[in-house]
């Protein structure tokens, strides 16, 4: 497990299913896909440790705001890891919405990073949420252009 | 049980939290997020049992897009009871692509109604979380004036 | 949606997903899968919100352990919604933890219940879950035989 | 993102919450902690792929089964992520669930590993999970001794 094999199964099962996929997904780079779904679940992981901190700090606006975070990228990673259920304008705007809510989650965060080692790391969890989803929004709509 | 008293659970729950809350939630109509709650907790229930049944029967796109919208109106009513994170863009964000979302389950959950009674009930489920959905964008829409 | 057609939704589908199932489940009653999903869903809301309330208010045990009673309870329901993935054992396992987690989320509560309200109303729901999980397990262990 | 650094994230948000914890889980080794969440969360990719690429070969009772072991995955790792909420008695219990599940869901996956290759991996994630959790159950009841 010290070298991360599971995410290699993350990887390994994405190109098998994107390969027998007829969904327009089938043309993404799994690389992309990979680092999006790695981003995102790092950012999920950072939002429940922060909220779950937060808690007993009197910080109701950073908790809430970090477990609706949370809720949102673990949603939109389930919804990247199933070829067949990807409709190009849902997951267009899911991508949207996510990026808004690591947005508003991060600039939270970053009110109290100075006194709250954890809300500057979970700052920096959704920072990087954001840039895949950006990286992976251009790719996606040059790859699946809608109607 | 039977007079599905945990509802008024919640409701009573949502009444208090609105009254002590700061945000710019605290005007909307408690009555109608119960409203929009109940929706998206059926449209949920909903997906996940079509999902389930469509495992068996050869309809991946259908079991697919069910199990992506019973994550997003999962996540959508855990951010409607968190009075908390409430930040007006990213759930105005949030309500459009739970439509969006929504309306792609219940277009392809249309598509094999006549033979399958489990996909009839669910695009129901759908278009009621989308009727909730678009009254509560023009309710917060009034409340919650974005700068 | 004043007199809860969702909740009808899901108990029709249900009656349709089991008599359709060669599952083990296809002999338990349906009013009473719809109450244990019911009370499930009420004590998922009751705890989001328990959770949300308390972040500002420095108790940070009562908020762990309502976010993790909340992902136990949802987590629960959505395993008693799929037929296809019914597997005695686990369907008992889960249940015995959802029974273990709601307790200690009520016990928890039941001790900040005079000062808050939100907490009162928690416990309540937290114990409504245990009853509906008690009275299932005592059902599916008639229903369903281990070998 | 190609050395994977939101899993130093996780381990370092983890490590500073477990520091200033008084809960009993403050005497864990974060390396094993971070191995555990790394194994759930690479179980619950593998199993809402695996899942997803079930729906259309008519694989119901796998894909029900792995649909459940995702969520059952998911909420364990968010519980081993709040320090706040740890109880002893619901981490065994919930760990014990995970085990289970686990199990009988790689023994279905490996009925079909030969001529479904997301089946082979999706159970190989699974034995990983069960392994992760059987160490950390080991270390648990010592650390945290049961009344």
């Amino acid at each position: 497990m010290g070298e991360l094999p599971m995410m290699n199964t993350t990887m390994d099962m994405m190109k098998g299913a994107m390969s027998s996929s007829d969904m327009p997904m089938k043309d993404m780079d799994p690389m992309m896909m990979q680092e999006a779904i790695e981003a995102l679940s790092a950012c999920t992981q950072a939002c429940i440790m922060c909220a779950d901190s937060d808690a007993g700090e009197g910080m109701g606006r950073c908790a809430g705001l970090c477990a609706n975070c949370a809720d949102v990228c673990d949603t939109m990673t389930r919804m990247l890891l199933r070829m067949n259920g990807m409709d190009p304008q849902v997951m267009m705007s899911m991508m949207q919405t996510t990026i808004v809510m690591c947005r508003a989650c991060s600039a939270e965060c970053m009110m109290h990073a100075e006194m709250s080692e954890h809300c500057r790391m979970c700052a920096m969890a959704c920072d990087q949420a954001v840039m895949a989803m950006e990286k992976m929004m251009s790719a996606m709509s040059e790859a699946m252009p809608m109607a």
